[in-house]
């Protein structure tokens, strides 16, 4: 067995349904494959998997397979930095190639982070990338030697990739468009992260398992890019690649505490992601975009893909120049703080976030820089209402139907996603026609509503409250609104935690829940069960502002 | 009466076919309300409408109509010149809107472009603007007083718009987005324009007749925009506002003899163009652009509505900055000559014009600035196939219905490009995103060709032939290419017209159509109806200049 073996512990606290006795053979010698890739050396001892502590976060660093320079390396850079060590010969590209894979395997025990790990593939071409150093004195591109985590659906050559579901595993044999671009400017590629069933949940339960938050495995890393948001919050990457159609970014980017961008669609390159047509976006694009440690590395990211020149290739994308952080202003920045969407009200630490940032933010020392003032997003009950509308004009059928062609189990989050649509069934074309013109008259009501506000920016909670239980997170309206409105949001973290004071209102449940009886069982979840680490504040860049895509 | 009456005789060479008698009832009405605010006084002679001239473009010159200095304001200008005359005071807003309005009174009369006419109303607003500027002592913005014409489709405020058929006709009462933004730099309305039955002919012949070439009545003005392209022809109007979908601006323009821009789609606003939804852009999106009598102002209208921000509006807009005219060019431009499609041969006269072109640019005191090589667009005939398809998501039922409901005969180039669509009927939403996704890999397969091909920009025909016979445009593939992959186009004229000596090669209608039967009778009308003025060429912007949308 060369130092590997058919198992391989993971910690999964709460159980995914199981399929049919096919299916859930299928199902195990996947991970039997991805077992077999993993050197007993790296393997978490058995009574730490059987019995974890609620917060794992911190096993990566005492779990003893790391030695010092691994941990320097994985914890105390960004991609910026680490970027610029390897060019100045501080570390070479294998060292770290070597820490990045060694921190994720660890990471994925703990979390379920992974559907993939490639180590050996991932040294080989860090490998290759320090030799072109010796010989060439001088890096192969930007991001040479960056490791960078990649979500499962997103092609690499000569990995698997699904499309959110067992049945759709395929072997690539080509890099995706935004891959190439990465490789080519020196990216190494070591492991695929998870994604839900559908890549539809606001949390990450698949055939590969359910990815767990770092910070508390009872609570949800969130969805779809789950699988990023955990392991990046573990620092098992530093930079990983993540795509939102109703919140896939922004969401375990806020659960889990890390950065995320949401950018316009069409701005970045996202050829190849998917194998199929996925008929959401005749309605609703998708868009890719960084999860990362740092504001610096969004930046990063979104300028070196917008330099390649994308739209050569792909011309869905639009051209559009890219001013990011050296945006200029030339007058104070009118910011709207969002304490509440009309439709949902946020739990307190959420609350507690955008007070702490509203206090920020109002300092009268930043008075020449920003002019705060309230804002109402227009209509974010309808747009709700509109959005689950629009994710299926198939009425789910399609998908369903690659799911449990082979046994798979749907799961309660694809369920409750398609529920809406799923009653209406597949729409006629004219259906279809219709239910766009009614997304485009919402979105001009909107920008009507933003005008009329005068803000530039907003700030807003991520999601009703911080990382929920799992199986729970059945509302978006926070980050799906600005997928059916189609502007760029970025999440931050903030330093409010949930505290055992944080009191909820006496009538909490039964305000929000008179007109949403699914709510009951899963707000109560939140409330009895917020062991919560950090709340974030989505930044959502204004329309005024999308000729710059200024973050 | 005060010198109006309820008949007004229009030059209709070939008939165009009869509704149910209640529907020609209300045409007859629609007819009677124009002529009701037309006076006696500018009536062409009965003999004249009963025995034009083939060639009519010179009427308004000859009938006696215009003086001297509204001949001089309608001949002698572009919208730059008319803009800069106005404002340096060489003319009034009210002189001009009275010379146009005039002249676009008596192009109506010899080719049937207008549908509606409002002289009065121009005149009352060119007043506001002439008080406004005695007493600011400057124009009002860039357009003061500059007349522009308006596609019947496009809202304008306490006018009438229809969407292709007499059942759709509403009184507006307000501007659509663009046509606000125009007037509120100064533009003047007086008349609106003829489109054909679906606004889906490359041809114009609708409810309110058939519009002819202003050269050869007996040939088509070209459409969906022919009635801005007849009376831009016939100088009735400096500029007009044309849409494009499948060579709506282009064939017009090149058919006319005139210049026309079709944008990349979301680039110019269309707000409010259509009171109703059209499945059609479920996969090709329309574009609205400028056609008029020269480069610069193509530029002028493009400059100004792109620095009004129209995207703070209508979020469906890209706010991509305009370099235009300016566009700086750091190495010789590669321009790709297409002498064929490789689907359809172009007619001798076309192929001269293309000769000529290449001439001119190969002139070796050019070599600094073009590099000339041939280019073959990318599969001419399966694009052709599928934008078909496209344009009827629904089979075309929807269009079809509303044009029935009340008597209106459906015209044969409505079924003829309908045709292959209704075969299929109304699709689903699956098929749909099937069409879609087919679409999508044919705009990479045609991307990837273009680059391979390495080429800046093309130029090409804009039409298999020069300006066709009535009721022959049945192959719209020269430009309908451009919009199923959506790349920007300008026609420009050319000074190539037909000779008697053009001879066609003698197997050319055998070899066009061993897979074309229904270009029997058609093709035979060019060869033999072949009294063309003008053809064009299209010049189409490419992918790599999208960033700065230059001209």
């Amino acid at each position: 067995m060369d130092g590997k073996s058919l198992q391989m512990g993971i910690v999964q606290p709460k159980a995914i349904p199981q399929g049919t006795p096919e299916y859930e053979e299928q199902r195990a010698t996947i991970l039997e494959t991805f077992a077999a890739k993993v050197p007993h050396d790296l393997r978490l001892p058995a009574p730490l998997i059987s019995s974890p502590p609620v917060d794992v976060s911190t096993v990566p660093a005492t779990c003893g397979f790391l030695d010092a320079t691994e941990l320097e390396i994985t914890e105390s850079h960004d991609a910026v930095s680490l970027a610029e060590a390897i060019a100045a010969k501080k570390m070479t590209a294998v060292q770290v190639a070597i820490a990045f894979s060694k921190r994720a395997i660890i990471a994925h025990q703990l979390t379920c982070c992974l559907t993939q790990w490639f180590m050996e593939e991932a040294v080989k071409q860090a490998q290759e990338l320090d030799t072109y150093m010796e010989k060439n004195g001088k890096p192969v591109g930007p991001l040479h030697g960056v490791p960078i985590s990649i979500k499962e659906h997103i092609p690499i050559a000569g990995t698997y990739s699904s499309q959110g579901c067992l049945a759709s595993t395929i072997l690539d044999k080509e890099d995706s468009h935004m891959v190439s671009i990465l490789r080519r400017m020196g990216a190494v590629f070591y492991c695929k992260t998870n994604q839900p069933q559908a890549i539809m949940h606001l949390e990450t339960t698949s055939h590969y398992g359910r990815t767990l938050n770092p910070f508390n495995i009872h609570l949800s890393a969130g969805g779809s890019s789950g699988g990023e948001g955990a392991l990046i919050a573990m620092k098992g990457s530093v930079l990983g690649v993540g795509t939102d159609i109703g919140g896939s970014i922004r969401c375990p980017s806020a659960f889990c505490g890390i950065y995320g961008f949401k950018p316009t669609s069409c701005i970045l390159p996202m050829k190849g992601f998917l194998s199929h047509a996925f008929s959401a976006e005749l309605n609703i694009l998708c868009s890719p975009g960084p999860m990362c440690r740092s504001l610096r590395d969004m930046e990063l990211f979104t300028k070196l893909l917008i330099c390649a020149e994308p739209w050569l290739e792909d011309p869905k994308l639009i051209p559009m120049p890219w001013t990011g952080l050296n945006t200029n202003m030339t007058r104070p920045l009118k910011i709207g703080i969002i304490d509440h969407d009309g439709f949902i009200t946020p739990q307190p630490p959420v609350q507690r976030a955008i007070a702490w940032a509203r206090q920020r933010l109002a300092d009268p020392k930043h008075a020449a820089l920003f002019q705060i003032k309230p804002f109402m997003p227009y209509s974010a009950a309808e747009a709700w209402t509109h959005v689950r509308r629009m994710y299926w004009p198939d009425g789910g059928t399609v998908t369903k139907q690659a799911i449990t062609a082979v046994g798979e189990p749907i799961l309660p989050l694809t369920d409750s996603i398609m529920s809406d649509a799923a009653r209406h069934g597949m729409l006629s074309a004219e259906d279809v026609n219709q239910l766009r013109f009614r997304r485009d008259e919402f979105r001009l009501r909107f920008a009507d509503s933003w005008t009329e506000q005068r803000v530039d920016v907003v700030i807003g909670p991520a999601f009703v409250g911080p990382a929920c239980a799992h199986d729970s997170a059945f509302y978006w309206s926070y980050t799906s609104l600005y997928n059916l409105v189609d502007y760029p949001g970025v999440v931050f973290p903030t330093p409010i935690k949930t505290e055992v004071e944080d009191r909820y209102a006496d009538d909490y449940c039964v305000a929000t829940l008179c007109s949403f009886p699914s709510w009951v069982s899963s707000l109560e979840s939140y409330v009895v069960k917020r062991y919560v680490h950090l709340s974030s504040l989505e930044w959502v860049i204004p329309q005024t502002d999308r000729a710059s895509n200024s973050l």
